[in-house]
């Protein structure tokens, strides 16, 4: 169950709802949002609207925050100066992995004149194998700051270790949770405690319930602002692309929660020949966004080269999604 | 390899190529295509260009006949007064399965008003129990065959059984083979003595490169209008939706093959709700047509009522699906 | 539900019993087994005990006559002279597929000389390539036939096409249907007209309701004498092995239905290295018998020679799985 | 490939091998075992035999130090006075969570009563939902230790948490990676630096590769005490069990890494039932161990209640697998 409290309910108020659950042996779960403090109880039981109450939903589902019912009218996440969400499309792209400050600087300036707004890039890389390329690490966080700063570009990159959430969120603009750590609960715990927008992408087997209880840890924690991300999941086809691009995920999803759902097509697809393709179905699919590798010379990738578009591809993809976003 | 004799090549010419061949032991296989014949043979050995041969493909892929090496410039199948493939989009769309002439005639009637030209209806269906309703069988057949005398709409329906393929072939315009029956060698062959055009689906198992080498069963058995179709398959998300559509491959087929790439987003989805997200999804990945299934009064159909659309959806479903087209 | 009448019920009890469920608009299947007439009714309905009822079973499952619950001893089912199940094991041995008279005859002696009593060998191969090798057809029911007169083997062969059960089941013991066909509906329901045994192997991506709903098929069509048999899924993993052996599926398998239960390692391996681990595996988990691939000379097999073992290995199989039986 | 210096090799002829290395541009991982320098090296390159070099194995796996290859023999890990892995088996069992210091205590006298050596507890729970129970946290360490000082039981418990690893590694005597964590390459590193058995469980879509190079990474970060776990993959049959037991990947895990293996039935399972015969299975195919589920009154669970078993259960499965431990 969901317990919506006014804008100004006071302390006291507050706090007498809180009791009264607690009274029943259920440990509310109280957080922020626009203002508001919403408590989520995990579980039925009577509550009785006490004063300060604005409304009390009956959420059955395991997940109480991040779903539909709660909040029927969509959430948009403002990233500085940008939104995404709600009919607000918004394009992320950039290298797999941050390499050096002039690979950054040469990929910033690309999509600078793409007209993209926000980068991606990884200075923390969750390699398969030890000894591969681990990232550049604190260094490439303050690559990336200084990138926005020469650039106005806004920053993503992934985050692995809790130990890093605290620094990563004062140095980009959006955080991201790579397939691998979706279901690293601690780290979704850390992720909480900051207010950066956070890019959840699904386990490559995580189903789309597991997938938004791992968001509900977020929000739980007492940060709203997380996108999903769909990249593709794990099947017996192993031979035609990396991943199967779940497009049924994206309507599924919008149906059952309220929060953004981008695409990362390029990790799906694990070559780029497919990249164009998977971006134009994910949007007619009603995506509200896509994460996107480009390289400024993808054969010299230090990862994911075969993925990464080429600057032309992606200013290809550029146009040809632009037709598709008003009926996405 | 393939070798391509030339239109006007003579029956001695083509003997000797037949003749070269089998002197190195390996049986070629000749199909009529388009007034050519064409001769696929598995395994590479040196041909001589003797007379009568427009042209040897070294085609290495275990799939030879229907790959896009071999026809570059892509198909396009004609079925009756219709087309489809090579930039021409074709919709089919009728009930899961006939099940009386009133309800197959009303659906017509549907079809029509909305502009949809061929109708589906399956008179044998494949049951998961063989204590649920099996079809109509021959009866259904002749309903069919009714059906497009009176109103012009050309119909499609599923054949399972070896011994009904020539009946069908004679009732119907286009016979489609089911995922359970992708596999099925026997039924393939039989498709291939026909001329009728094949709708081939995709099991829901299979990779994409065993879809293909089962289409080279219909094709090298004679039959070269094979359609094939995307239905979902079968991975670990089984909550959701009933299969995961695999929109990825579509973009991997019009690589890989020549032949026409369709969709049925109502198998895949197993509700309606997901139709037409999947089929927007679908045409804006290159698809060259749907399948979707459509019932007067879903909530009265004899199978498959959950997933099949309204008639106000279907009507829906054009009109969000033709600005994409020009798109995909 | 299941109605089974007593063995002295006559005719016009019988028909009684089925004019009662007729009235009630639910379509009775009855078949004989052991001397007594069973009626597998799919729903739930009133049924009054009239004469000639042994006893009324209201089993829930949507497969009846193969559930357990219809028949809790469980099913020996007999194979001329031999059994298998409820405690008997049953070794089937021999090449993938009969390639010649001679290599047939050589793998029968061999066979006999390690104590196996049953031959394995296709002659209707199923094959994903039109090109590759399709088998010897009808004239390798007739080696079958004779190799068993010769050497007083049971033999066993896959069948494939509806219009092979007639003459397969005329010249073999027990006849097979492979994973591909496992949904081939009509396939079932012609080998429910015949007594032969037959063993029904899980399709790749099958469940196991749907296999059981498979084996339901036969057994509602009027064979008893079906085997069911697990012979690996097709998952994620496509690097280890060919498919990965759903060991599980054993002991569910058992306390759902009262038919055999036996596995196949050789097609679940992929390899030969794989098959012996796999088998005690199989007869520790409680299977009732084995599928296994062995070849004169598997290095020279027209299919399937890296997993079929070589005789030796075979001998060590037959070692090995020796002191698990009794545990198993 | 790897080079293994002698056991009296100096600090200058290990630091001329490392220089050697470095000058060809790649960067050697060089861990202590057994009194030995191991350098592992990613990649293929000339190596001089200089002095203190025992030999130099060319291993052309992505996984190096982990490889049968490197160590033909196999290892046996010692954890305190027990062993496993090379002969030596071993069962390792006790309840899902830690939930209280009764219920803990009550699960050590049980265990110890049927001849157990090893109890496994979870203090740090991985749960799916935010609102389940999390663990008793480090407060559960401190239980665990008492058990052991009290009882002479081992205590093995889960770290999810890099800032865990160093306390938990003071407290128990294995420490466990959960499936969810497999790819968790931060907390894979940390494990690294301490000497504490570790069990890594497989993902539940991580392929064999991958889980050989998780391994891998906690070799190369300098901790050799790595025991695997195979406890179920996730796979399209949702329904029977709650994921499927790769039994095949139990021999090909002892084909390709000198590592013991071990098998978790009870996650595999998810329902008790299965739990007997899936863990003869494991030992029929060679598993080196188990790790089992055992609750004193399972009904009561806080977690995982249903795949417990009841201590007669336990007793059971240890009679069970006894007289197949020599035939594994």
């Amino acid at each position: 169950m969901i317990v919506v409290m006014e804008k100004d309910a006071d302390r006291q108020e507050l706090d007498e709802v809180l009791a009264n659950i607690r009274k029943q042996n259920i440990e509310p779960v109280a957080i922020e949002e626009e203002g508001k403090t919403i408590i989520a109880i995990n579980g039925k039981m009577e509550i009785e609207k006490t004063k300060g109450i604005e409304k009390i939903l009956d959420i059955s589902k395991p997940f109480k925050l991040v779903s539909r019912e709660r909040k029927p009218e969509g959430t948009s996440i403002k990233i500085r100066n940008l939104e995404i969400g709600n009919g607000t499309f918004l394009l992320i792209a950039g290298p797999c992995s941050l390499e050096t400050r002039d690979q950054a600087m040469e990929s910033a300036k690309i999509l600078k004149s793409l007209g993209v707004k926000v980068m991606r890039a990884s200075v923390f890389k969750p390699r398969s194998s030890p000894y591969s390329f681990q990232g550049m690490g604190i260094e490439g966080l303050r690559i990336l700051k200084n990138i926005r700063e020469m650039t106005g570009l806004l920053v993503e990159t992934e985050v692995m270790d809790v130990r890093d959430v605290k620094i990563a969120s004062e140095h980009v603009d959006i955080l991201r949770v790579g397939a691998r750590n979706m279901q690293n609960y601690d780290l979704l715990k850390e992720l909480g405690k900051v207010k950066t927008p956070v890019i959840l992408k699904r386990g490559i087997s995580a189903t789309i319930e597991e997938l938004l209880l791992a968001a509900e840890y977020i929000l739980s924690s007492g940060n709203p602002n997380v996108i999903l991300c769909e990249r593709g999941i794990r099947t017996f086809e192993t031979k035609s692309y990396r991943n199967t691009l779940d497009i049924g995920a994206i309507p599924v999803l919008k149906r059952l929660t309220h929060l953004p759902v981008i695409v990362d097509p390029s990790h799906a697809a694990g070559n780029r020949e497919l990249v164009i393709p998977l971006s134009k179905a994910a949007v007619a699919a009603g995506a509200d966004g896509l994460l996107v590798e480009m390289h400024p010379d993808p054969d010299k990738a230090w990862s994911d080269g075969e993925q990464s578009l080429f600057p032309r591809q992606l200013s290809q993809l550029i146009d040809e999604i632009k037709p598709l976003m008003q009926h996405g």
